[in-house]
């Protein structure tokens, strides 16, 4: 199942996409959740942010290679950096490039989102908490990061968190591949086997440390490859059985 | 007006306190606050978490003299860090130590609390889109902090984010007394007329890079004195003007 939030005329809700359509449900993915009647072309609608999460944690360096191309160590656990929830944006919306950086990322992320409220899960046991998994760009003023070391700024701005297009619930997250697109270039291209610490082990520590709630999102780091955003560019986040995250870099 | 979020006989709810009094109120204080008509004495009511936010930010090193007490450099603008809203605790809750840290800290801080949606205001209307005032104990994790460097984890623990007992709406913030008092021993003792960027600089730079919404808290930094607690412990944050927030720490 592909969930979506979606809008179509003028009203907002869940709905499940079904090749070109997307199907209404009513209720949500946590409770209640139930095939409606109406369907519409996906052409039709827009799509939104697919989950309104509570909190929002980033798993940074858990790629080997890109912690290489930052010139840092191998962590030896997920290390968590937390996005406000303000900075979220969905499938087409703009990245605007704050006035404060001059060099702006995509970190194309496999994101986690969560099914049900979960405190100190073992990592056997992760995956019963978890309701699919969403394309997840963590747009970093790199910069800023670098100047500003522990500053959580570089990867807070508004627009820095697009998510989507969907929650797709029936993917085996261990061997997926991930890309990124900048205006239809290859930029980013791993699999998610190359992950540190795998889907598992991520939310079983995360959860070690705070309780997770339905729709929580955790995005599981980025592969090498992260470069530079310019105003105007397409950058689109791809991986297998999920989808295709595509957003427009502005400048206001 | 120090507006508190109260439970007495099985219901929650917004209140005042006056003076032993905590007077029920209907609505929000962001949309049709209004006075009801009963009052409950303060001591058996129990206060709540005054406040339900959409994200906590957490300004980094704003007291010289702290600054100092770490070996860290003056910052030339506020340093953010994000808590998630899981780790929020109101008044005579308990600070839980997890297992996983050997040093846990005590920070006194003035939070910020607000009233309006705002994004990039500058610090000269600031004040207009703030509710009012809160103390908070921005508890930290001193070991993990030092050994992980921009892990947000130091900060992240369930329970590590006490807020109360009040919103205070009529204080000046530009100069009161700060203390954290553990067992009732004095261990930080400061005034918020020492902050480097005091509240108005606070929100208009946090502003400029996260959109603030109703209900946000922004912390401004602790002072010096900052120091271990153990489990037992009982930890009180005073803030002139406001209150008093205490918690007891407990191990699970």
């Amino acid at each position: 199942m592909r969930i979506v939030r979606f809008k179509a005329g003028g009203k907002a809700g869940y709905g499940v996409l079904e090749s070109t359509w997307v199907v209404e449900y009513s209720g949500t993915p946590f409770a209640g959740f139930r095939r409606g009647r109406r369907r519409y072309p996906l052409r039709q609608v827009v799509l939104l942010v697919p989950v309104v999460p509570s909190k929002i944690i980033a798993i940074g360096l858990n790629y080997r290679e890109h912690a290489l191309e930052l010139g840092l160590p191998i962590p030896d656990q997920p290390i968590i950096s937390l996005k406000p929830v303000s900075a979220l944006i969905g499938p087409d919306d703009p990245i605007v490039y704050p006035p404060q950086s001059r060099r702006v990322d995509h970190e194309a992320e496999l994101a986690i989102v969560m099914k049900r409220r979960c405190r100190s899960v073992s990592a056997a046991r992760a995956r019963e908490y978890v309701l699919g998994y969403a394309c997840f760009n963590d747009v970093t003023a790199r910069d800023l990061e670098a100047r500003e070391g522990p500053s959580a700024r570089a990867k807070a701005f508004d627009t820095f968190c697009p998510i989507g297009p969907c929650i797709a619930t029936d993917v085996d997250p261990s061997a997926l591949t991930i890309e990124t697109y900048v205006n239809g270039e290859l930029r980013q291209a791993s699999n998610t086997k190359e992950l540190i610490f795998p889907v598992e082990d991520v939310v079983a520590h995360v959860s070690q440390v705070m309780t997770l709630l339905p729709g929580d999102v955790i995005a599981t780091g980025t592969p090498p490859g992260v470069g530079p955003l310019q105003p105007g560019d397409r950058v689109e986040v791809r991986i297998e059985g999920i989808g295709s995250l595509k957003n427009t870099v502005v400048r206001l």
